[in-house]
């Protein structure tokens, strides 16, 4: 599997990836039985963007941006751009050229487990961005990579097509074939998260709403 | 002291809590002798906050934010919930839920040595956090901690009641007993400090302002 | 080179030195060859600053900001104040009377391999700062240290009267005898990638743009 | 897949996993295209030990080791514990009580993304650990986990039966399905080396064994 | 308490504090209900030591060891230095002529979030060393700290007189007035241990030892 | 100055050089006024080693080795190979191949600011290195760098032919033309301490050594 771009890629139905990304990263999180997220050092570089969409994975070597370039051309409208170098790298892959060429093929945003460049332009242009650093640091395009490969981001594991959810909590990723599902516990969980809101702002507490005091003082906890 | 809820801290007369948050964290920093802080990666989830407050504690294992439902039912108005785990952990021990009902008892804000995840809609609630990381990840709700005992937080002790000052320079702990005195100097502190800037703003130098090249002559500084 | 003070520095062209502030810190580092960032943990205090200056360099002890005092003395229209500790220190060397006196003496900026303080005063002000740490921990006026002398300021070399280019990007730093030359790249460089961007949004690719095809295929790039 | 236990996992033939453990990290690393590696903060608990085996996985919260006992009844003669805490954890899951059970179970080793305790005995007993953390925080038993289903560990997806090689350069898993293809090139590459290594102790250069003078200067490296 | 010099405190009874170094850091953090526990970023500067002794408390200012001079003057055979900054520094300290002196009034070791060098001559000494760093950075003598005063060290709080225990698995502090019935309950624990051990040894399961199969399956464990 | 190799430099007095390395880190860093010391991340795979030499500089891309091969042409007896790769690079560069020839021509060791491996082998072969990260991530080579031109490694400053000496605390640099001088300030300084040591060893109290008791007294330290 090495050096290859695999062209033709499943994405889940655009409508559920959509409504995902409205649901955010703690939602689906919690919804899919709470597994998914990418490590909590991966940050946006602008507060409020929430996006969802479909994974265009990248594997690259430190420092080589070369596979970007090959993976644009695969990119289709909702998609996500993710980068996972083949070791820990900090370099500026990405800058406004790039998000230029992919926004102009729909993508709607990069998740990338090194640095980002260009931030300022890349805020005004509305195109977000989740790094590991900020480093204007320039890459080479001297060796090969794989674009569409399964790859671990952030301590992710993370396969072509799979539904990447971004926001200010961080990104979360959703199996492809799981995504179904996933949305549905989403709106769950949400219209139940509404209904408690309102208790604990009216001043319930949530040790009655959950009825947690009989097991508390079952374990021994102890007022005083 | 394991496993306990103390129901009834000590509280500081609640104008100098008050002023004591208005005077901000590097002042109050100053003028109790250059102690308190907590450590430098305690960083605001939003700009522009500035809270002082009664601290109601938190011992918590990781990964586990039941004592946090527990400690909400003893804050009363203008208190901050402090909260340490029992060893590191990123997780996000709260969210908007919490908030919401943190807020109904009088809550000004969380200082938490751990995750906090649901970042934009706290933004919105316009309730402040200071957290070592943002992150999604979900707790449990399995092992018992105890509230409103000292704690070491960010390498800080903490005691319940004792005062938290937090803006966007971090956090810094007064002991209850010593509130008074601290907002004395800090006044004194703030009122030294305008009239040196007006000074310094006029162009005047800090060397002579505070007569520092006799000193640094003696000492052995060269100017080539 | 102990304790000294050097007080007349070469700078170069005004002109120059604010023209390089206005390409930022990518084009600039791209332009010179790819080397004089400082490391990428120096962030600013807050967005969208964007400053072009001769470096002021400071030499100091951990946790001793005397020699800040001294270097305000030596600073002209447009200079930066560049400090390196003489080891890792966090502490806040610097806040908003520092700053104050600073303006007054025309600097434009801050770029500190430790903490700074204050941070909302510095922001009200427009004074930007790049820093290692934001942290509150006051420092003493007891040892000596430099001004305008070479140091390693987050892993990069800067010699007084460099120019510091910074923005949201991080820092990079010029050789004030490369400065012109370095200029004019950057121009260039900025005209060629106007016209690259507006390739790229019409929907053109990198692959074509730049021709990449013929080298990926030889290179032994599968597409599948 | 929650909460499960899978108790017939397949693993690689036992000849090829012990003589693949002999190749050691480096060569393994290589001879597989230079994939499978985990993050370089594992690092062993003790010099010298090199090992191979079949991986039994676990998944866990952070701070509950629970999974670990039920793991340990999974362990065939010649298998290496795998543990991914299922969000960022040093606690010390693992100690010589829990190493002892292993050892009667014919585990060589144990990898995990946390911490370890107890270093003194595991080194007497001569049971190698890699770890992230030493520390000892102890855990408790209250949240299920998984047995023998994939994980990313320190960075890398690694699925049960995986081949997991440890020495003193860190960890690398093969896939269980290439561990007799990655063994002969493994095989193949230290007789290359060896051939080599001899001609470099005599004094020759790479630059000449491996041809490399006419490239460099294609590239337009100058000797000044 | 700024710049003070507590010259008589308290210590338990030597051979509690004797037997408590005996027990090493996991058990005697088990014995007392896991607490006490400094940073695992505390690690000993060579392998095999574990000591036990009565805290001496140093408070210092970043990058100045003035106090440790005036430390040594109080130690009493038995005792254990240990150092927290003021402010996060990995300054040398320490090296081997204060060992030297340590030594000279009984001093079984040292505890430092800090740096230490001469770790060479340290190692040839025996002089025991548990630092965040080795670094030979060295200090000044110019501000004063205190001696003996309660301190926060790698996130523990720690007070003259308490006892410390360190080995390879890290430091812990046991407060003075639990030590007796800590070094019981560690005695308890060493007792029980061994009995289980030789029961793991001979093949037991931990399953069936402590009888977890019911409430894993009560929990909804599934085999597979 | 970017893709050279300049090839021949000037070096120190290789007996001075080799009674530098003797003396070791502490004693030449404080005998030059405490300066030069590299970042206490860079550790020595193996504990005792202490060496001194000349540096041989390489500046090398991330994850490109291909230079380590054109500075081993250039080393002569009693050299030391520095690397600096050009940006945050934790790949294993070097390994025990590249360790047989640089040791077949008169090579004492590596300092690199990257990532090393095969080091069991190294550790047998006796080549020590001072390196960043033990990994096994091998590298590339495709991008030129430069050989002995000034680099910044590991924050310090480091001109090819300047010395540098390494052993368990860490890695200084001396510059070329002040190493006589240093020298001689180091072995005054080792003399000055042996008889410090036998008064230290013998009771006496640096407090009365360095007669710091009036000073103490004066500054306002309280004996309570």
């Amino acid at each position: 599997m090495s050096n290859v771009v695999v062209q033709n890629i499943e994405r889940a139905d655009p409508e559920i990836v959509d409504a995902l990304g409205k649901c955010g990263v703690a939602t689906v999180h919690e919804a899919q039985g709470r597994k998914g997220l990418l490590a909590s050092y991966m940050r946006p570089i602008y507060s409020g963007a929430r996006i969802g969409g479909s994974a265009v994975t990248i594997s690259s070597p430190p420092g080589d941006n070369w596979m970007v370039h090959v993976a644009i051309e695969q990119l289709k409208e909702g998609d996500i751009l993710l980068l996972a170098p083949t070791s820990p790298c900090e370099d500026g892959y990405f800058g406004d050229l790039l998000a230029t060429s992919a926004m102009a093929r729909g993508c709607r945003g990069l998740i990338i487990d090194a640095g980002v460049r260009d931030i300022r332009d890349l805020t005004e242009m509305d195109f977000p961005v989740w790094s590991k650093a900020v480093y204007a640091q320039g890459t080479v395009k001297n060796t090969l990579g794989s674009v569409n490969v399964p790859v671990t981001c952030a301590n992710q594991y993370v396969r072509p097509g799979d539904i990447i959810v971004a926001d200010d909590d961080g990104v979360v990723c959703v199996r492809r074939e799981e995504a179904e599902d996933v949305l549905k516990k989403s709106l769950d969980r949400e219209a139940k998260e509404e209904e408690k809101r309102q208790r604990l702002a009216a001043g319930e507490l949530g040790l009655d709403i959950y009825d947690m005091r009989p097991r508390l003082e079952q374990m021994g906890l102890k007022y005083v």
